[in-house]
């Protein structure tokens, strides 16, 4: 059904390998399910079904690194220093690329970027960015206040379900008094109609 | 009770004259409070009480003026022109204190300063700034969900207030869709716990 053969030159077989050494079976069964979730946006919003299953299931293959790990790329390859005051909720996606292009050798600019986005979003997403930030959002295994209605958005309108995720993921941040990265804040601005 | 000689070389009945040129009724009632508000905070919390209540009385004078006499000081004066995205709310504390300076002839930058953060805050605020900023949030006259809790915590412990008002007030934003000044953000990164 999806052919990734364009971006690797290994089998989606010896990649779950690869991906099965950094990562617990919880974390990769989510990424097989964003990898599902993906393909059936990108099928139902005229997305590139093939770039939208490999982003979706490599999506997080940085997670369960260690903070020193991320510290040291961040500063050895030159990444915003505004990174280290943060965690790993915003460095596995941003940071997250790099791991994947040095290690998995996926180079395609389009599938990284939605990887880099996929937490914190952009003032401007492609519909690849798109359907991996909802993806990872309402994949069948999530369980949260709101899901339902997320899946509901993402099932209509693709925009409405990106802006109703900034809006929640900002929500619960503040609940939790947890500070927010500014990329995440200029992903809201740009999305919402009131300025 | 309150002397504010040290910072006009006018009176203060003087002073509300030239407010009631550029507010109406309401605002000046409003004006009036937040002076009565800051004052209370000021001996509760060891604050200069006659800094307080002025910085309090005239924390609003520029509330009232149009978008276009905003924009014409922002770009004038070399404001950030990031500034020039946002609105009145932003304006009147920010940009407020560059009309308090030149027309009330106020130059004290302690309460200039006060102005300036009453809507945004900063990052780092003196005692000065977070009486003006909570006082114009509880004075007798607002009446919102919460203002009973904030009340509660200016009487119990002025950080917990401002905390508070600036996780509520992005609460606000978020539920109206309304986008969030960066600078905000940064007052609110700066007083959560969680990073």
């Amino acid at each position: 059904m999806v052919d990734y053969t364009n971006f690797i030159d290994y089998s989606r077989a010896e990649l779950l390998n690869k991906m099965r050494q950094h990562l617990n079976e919880a974390r990769l069964q989510h990424c097989l399910n964003v990898e599902q979730t993906a393909i059936k946006l990108a099928q139902q919003y005229n997305g590139d079904v093939n770039r939208a299953g490999l982003a979706g299931l490599i999506h997080d293959y940085a997670k369960q690194r260690s903070d020193t790990e991320f510290k040291q790329v961040i500063v050895q390859q030159h990444f915003d220093p505004v990174l280290l005051q943060y965690n790993n909720a915003i460095w596995h996606g941003i940071v997250g690329a790099y791991f994947i292009a040095n290690e998995l050798h996926i180079h395609d600019e389009q599938i990284l970027n939605a990887v880099r986005r996929h937490t914190v979003g952009a003032p401007q997403m492609t519909t690849l960015d798109k359907i991996i930030f909802v993806a990872d959002y309402i994949e069948p295994g999530r369980d949260f206040p709101g899901v339902a209605q997320a899946r509901q958005l993402a099932n209509t309108d693709l925009d409405a379900a990106v802006r109703f995720e900034i809006c929640h993921t900002l929500e619960y941040l503040i609940q939790k008094q947890v500070a927010i990265y500014p990329g995440t804040l200029l992903t809201y601005n740009a999305l919402v109609p009131n300025h």
